[in-house]
């Protein structure tokens, strides 16, 4: 646990301390996360931590960005197979992700909600890369494999799409209504195909 | 405009006040709505209003309300026609609505997520309303039209849906990327068909 017992760069420990910090997040808000939590989690002293973060507010910038960077890395579609099930692939770590860490996740999308324009960069940046991504290398194969054709419709819609993930999920962990995560899983992966389709209907 | 003009009941008369409360928020966030702003706008004076809001935020939580039971109500699909027709009726309403409320809504929406549970009451019973309504009278036609069967899977993902039109109208008002109002309503309308047509196929 100790971040004082290896020897690394100042860049390698302050990953190591946000990843800390994104830890403490999965079990209180981000009001809750303290400076002072943080040094008795990795050990070493709040003076040694403001070496890495100027005040509470940098260091919970800095753990936002880590979360948010964490879950567009872990949600990554794989670069083959059918894409259908890439997405359900991409699908599956998000919800997880979620379920794991939803007291921060819940606290990192109301920052960004209540208006708070730093933290609406973070949130708005991820969600850019998150939808973006369907659009480009592998999510390419599985917009074309399933025969839709970029454009700003399209790109709007997928956004859209992505609003509802998000809102469906944080709904289910509330209360599943009997709904299995694998049909959740499904289910959101077909609406994407659903709401994709769309645009080749109307235009 | 002045609501002592008149002689109405005392309800009525809160009502009216309410409208005008709306009426000012159209331009203006809802911190910056005061019960000066309103006393000034409806000509009569600051302790009268009191005896009709205990203070601030009694005035700003009834404002949200009546803003929401007004979205609620000039959004009630028609109860013939085409269900598709219908719905895209619906959404026009909803559209046009959050077009000339646009910073009202915005600071509604953001109340909500930011967390203070009265808000957040106010904005998902309206979202309950909302969405409840298409298994209900009405849209139990336009569901029962498009071929969809009622239950959980069903209800989580047009809840799912309605997040997705919130946020799509909201990012198509701050950019509407050449697209037209009448293709937008169209796409919306039809991405509920696409995404409650998942329900049939998976299960």
């Amino acid at each position: 646990m100790s971040a004082t017992r290896t020897r690394l760069s100042p860049d390698r420990r302050r990953e190591q301390l946000l990843d800390l910090g994104v830890g403490l997040l999965a079990g209180r808000r981000l009001e809750d996360l303290s400076i002072d939590a943080l040094a008795d989690e990795a050990g070493i002293s709040r003076g040694l931590l403001y070496h890495y973060f100027a005040g509470k507010r940098e260091f919970h910038l800095a753990v936002l960005r880590r979360m948010a960077d964490q879950v567009v890395a872990i949600t990554a579609p794989p670069s083959e197979g059918d894409p259908l099930a890439q997405m359900v692939t991409s699908l599956t770590a998000y919800v997880d992700f979620v379920a794991a860490n939803r007291i921060a996740y819940v606290s990192f999308v109301r920052a960004a909600a209540a208006g708070d324009e730093e933290f609406r960069r973070i949130y708005e940046d991820a969600r850019a890369a998150l939808t973006d991504r369907i659009f480009d290398h592998a999510g390419r194969d599985v917009l074309e494999g399933l025969g839709f054709v970029d454009g700003p419709a399209l790109r709007l819609l997928v956004r859209g799409w992505s609003a509802m993930v998000e809102d469906t999920v944080l709904s289910w962990l509330e209360d599943d209504r009997g709904i299995g995560r694998d049909d959740l899983l499904e289910m959101l992966a077909q609406a994407l195909v659903g709401v994709a389709g769309v645009v080749s209907t109307t235009r």
